[in-house]
């Protein structure tokens, strides 16, 4: 590391020789490989941007010209050049340096990212701040991958900066993978543009952008030669660099999904470190989701499966394998996604659409105007609810409880495990009249002999777990089996009730009469925000019915969460174990 | 309207010689003038494509082949072809047919619309049902205009469209305005292609469909010839159609911003007939908006005003015209502008980016993660909160404070009238150290004289309009006049306190105190839905400090509330005065 060792800011950077930027860029990449390999994170993308990140450090006058990176899990490089290597081995962790950029940890870090497709716009918005205040010579730069410019809030920034006289540099870091391989009609046409097939067209020049390209991404020359030279071409354009990801670690190029986050891993052979797992596991929920999907998707011809982007996240990779003609991975658009769906379901068809959590908030309107509407039961299967962990801020999937919750028609079911999460997708597609959204978290259940034989669940039916005396605990979904635990674990057993509540809407008001005239008080629980979440909605039915019982609302308080294992994010919010012991023994007191 | 009124479904029109059809088209626009110059509604869309309609019905086997109009207000001539001449003069009235496609109004309307740029996915998703079921020789078609066309979401549709082997036709409907005119890069391509000077370039070949046209959309010949020919062409398919919005009455031609939705008109002259006002009127809010943002844009250079595609309605064309380079129209591009703004933010600059509240779902990914989470102070006025009237179920802005409630970090306030919108806009500029959403609704305000002075809001505060003894009223925005009328004119005078809350993030918790503490009950009001809203947070913190007062919420119940005068709406809610009297009178016999 003799040269990266010297380098403290990009200032240190700019003082090497242009003939010492290859070996730089080895040295980055093992430190990359070096760190990630043995305390995990995103491995594929920022391996395969070595060389770019040090030819615009090295061409740009960073951090007073702008430099936003998209999505952001390729920034690795950004950051150990920016002034963070020291603390790069904190990467991900709670207290740590976030994975993604994130204004507040660094002055180079311009734009918070996390989720995709964001950089044009706010790059377009600083350009035009630079160009107001006089700043002519300014550069703005932003990174997006051929998989993010292909999302409709891309095209929305590009259609608005083609017509701008604005400083912006938008490079296309084409790489033909997403966190999956790229699809559609744009990614067909950029392999055309490799392969020298395209017509004399050219879409970026379509949407008045100065396009140049393809060049070598890993050529450090090139991309030096290329951006020096645009730095004196006026107004917003294009440069289309080619990459591979993975780049220089041979597993992670021939295995580009599986080493996006490969986890632990050796990094000379670059071999998968799996876990040693004494005993078997409870499957995660994404393959509860995955399977059960197939299972039902062999039977009725109609289910059809739906992901924007994320089929080996959501594990709706195995209907894809299984049943291709039925199985669609339409890229980064949900917008898209939701409302073909909503236009399958007017033709009869029974699509189950699944998005993580927290990108759902890009098809809220869609929901809204398109599904719930209409009235058209699509089945949106949510991965990723409630905290996700590392990931951070960004990716918590805790608001969706609050923003479903206020529209009409739709039903939101959280599962509590594994065979009511199969149960309520069989239940669905058996026909409902109504949407759903049926919410799940990241990680594992609790079941490990969980393919059970299909029941089907009544509509706005909770279940009572465990009758009491003084208190009720009403939860929804997985974090009801810790609430189980706690009370078989505690002193207090006898006096405490619990309720699986399962949906959030339609609330079973039956149950809530029952239990609001037996217990004095209640104790709502979810791992989602507290505002507007479930918890309020048992708040809302007591006053409409003029009950005056306690209730106590656990949840996550109205502050965006950062990042760090899960099990540290709870104790965090007040939702760990000890937390929710001590809330119930208060109560008990009271 | 000789051959109009043998019309009583496409099959009827079918029946008629191809060389009747311009004779029909006469007759269609004069029904469509004689009625919208007498019942108002949308003009200049629908007399755009008076032939592409009865082309269309013409040659396709509607309603077995699937027509979807975007946005829908270029309907009408749709509307009349299809069953529903008879019941035209109801339009947008209550009980009557609605200003857009609506599933369960017709069979025609293959799927409801209202928001621009879904028809893409939604025909996409039935095309892909037909193929599933078979059905290879069904037609899938879906008009679509320059201004939609280069929204995100149908640029996801394209990308995904281009890579399938599905009957579908778009039909670029191309008049260069959507409601105000297009902008962006894409509009000028077309631009460039119509004028023959766009290179071999077409972008929509190199998203991989067969690209025809231009071809002139008021020929009927041309077009059923072109149509016909489309029908045998495999695969997805964009006919590039080039219409005049408000096609056939000159005034309407001319002045096409005007004549989108007139108002009344005379039917052969075309001349606007103003409401006779015999006293003056207080301003609209949008009004008080825009001129309130040139007033303050003049002294502070830093304030920058957004608006996507709606300057005319939100009124930002006066800054558009008075500081046209700190003013942005960017199209029908909600997420863009939003993230822009944050971009603009984090360079220093003051956005207010005016959006209308039902449009804001299209951005909600955008305020969470671009701007609430990285804590940059966006200023949004939210116009056409609460209910819009005759535009119906697509476009109330009833949703808003429950989805924004959640949102860490957001400030949303709720003006009472024009003063207090003024004051808070210019509490916003001072510097804000949080983004804050500022919701009103449509229509005009309260005050004659509404150019008041300035002064400063205090973040959080709410204000004592009136002291009572036994209920206190708590409201939020414009509604809270209304509530004040009410109890002056009541007998109950003296029993009943009204505050102001103004703020339903933060909330006035020192108000909120005092309040639970004088008062036996309270009521909350809102032009909003009561899941997850204004009330519902005053339920939060009554149980969070165990206050135990009685809460009635008033609101709009959970469910889509059509289309009527807001007038007539209010009263269907349960919100006009009289059901707000009776409401406070059982509470003060309890």
């Amino acid at each position: 590391m003799k040269l990266l060792n010297t380098i403290h800011s990009p200032a240190d950077l700019r003082k090497l020789k242009k003939s010492e930027l290859p070996e730089l860029a080895q040295e980055v990449r093992a430190f990359i490989i070096d760190i990630v390999s043995a305390k995990e994170g995103h491995l594929g993308a920022s391996l395969g941007v070595v060389e770019l990140t040090i030819a615009l450090h090295y061409i740009f006058d960073t951090p007073t010209d702008k430099l936003i990176w998209d999505v952001g899990h390729q920034a690795y490089g950004h950051k150990i050049l920016t002034g963070r290597k020291e603390k790069f081995d904190t990467n991900r962790q709670l207290g740590g340096i976030s994975g993604f950029p994130k204004r507040n940890e660094s002055t180079y870090d311009d734009f918070g990212t996390g989720h995709s497709s964001t950089s044009i716009s706010a790059i377009l918005g600083m350009a035009i701040a630079s160009k107001l205040k006089g700043a002519l010579q300014k550069q703005h730069i932003a990174v997006i991958g051929d998989a993010s410019i292909a999302s409709g809030m891309a095209f929305e920034g590009l259609n608005h900066l083609g017509v701008t006289h604005t400083n912006v540099l938008i490079i296309l870091n084409d790489n033909t993978i997403g966190i999956d391989p790229s699809v559609g009609a744009l990614k067909k046409y950029l392999t055309n543009v490799k392969k020298g097939i395209a017509k004399d067209e050219n879409i970026f020049e379509c949407l008045n952008l100065t396009y140049s390209g393809p060049v070598d991404g890993h050529n450090i020359d090139i991309l030096i030669a290329e951006l020096e030279r645009l730095k004196s071409v006026p107004g917003p354009k294009l440069l289309h660099v080619i990459t591979t990801k993975g780049k220089g670690l041979q597993k992670a190029e021939e295995n580009q999904v599986a080493y996006h986050a490969p986890g632990k891993f050796d990094k000379n052979t670059g071999e998968l470190i799996h876990k040693a797992t004494l005993q078997k596991e409870p499957p995660k929920y994404q393959d509860v989701f995955g399977h059960t999907l197939v299972e039902l998707a062999k039977k009725n011809q109609k289910i059809i499966g739906i992901t924007p982007a994320m089929p080996t996240g959501s594990s709706l990779k195995y209907m894809m394998e299984e049943i291709p003609d039925r199985a669609f991975d339409v890229g980064i658009a949900e917008q898209h996604a939701v409302t073909m769906a909503a236009g399958m379901v007017a033709e009869g068809l029974v699509p189950f659409c699944t998005v993580y959590s927290t990108f759902l908030q890009r098809a809220y309107d869609q929901v809204i105007h398109d599904v719930a509407l209409q009235g058209l039961p699509v089945i949106f299967c949510l991965d990723r609810a409630g905290l996700v962990g590392q990931d951070g801020a960004t990716h918590h999937g805790v608001f969706d409880i609050a923003f479903l919750r206020c529209i009409p028609n739709l039903i939101v079911f959280c599962p509590l495990n594994e065979s009511e999460l199969r149960n309520i997708m069989y239940t669905a597609q058996l026909g409902l009249k109504n949407p759903i959204a049926i919410r799940y978290p990241r990680g594992r259940g609790v079941t490990l002999d969980w393919r059970t034989n299909f029941e089907k669940i009544n509509i706005g039916t909770a279940k009572e777990i465990k009758k009491g005396t003084k208190i009720a605990i009403l939860s929804v979904g997985h974090i009801g089996n810790r609430i189980s635990e706690i009370i078989e674990q505690a002193a207090f057993t006898k006096e405490i009730g619990h309720y699986d509540m399962r949906f959030v809407k339609p609330l079973d008001t039956d149950m809530l009469n029952t239990v609001f005239k037996k217990y004095e008080s209640i104790i709502t629980v979810e791992d989602g925000c507290k505002k507007g979440g479930f918890g309020t909605a048992v708040l809302e039915y007591a006053s409409e019915m003029n009950f005056k019982n306690t209730i106590k609302i656990l949840g996550i308080d109205d502050t965006f969460v950062e990042h760090g294992t899960v099990e540290e994010l709870y104790k965090i919010v007040g939702l760990d174990d000890e937390s929710i012991k001590k809330q119930i023994e208060n109560l008990l007191k009271q």
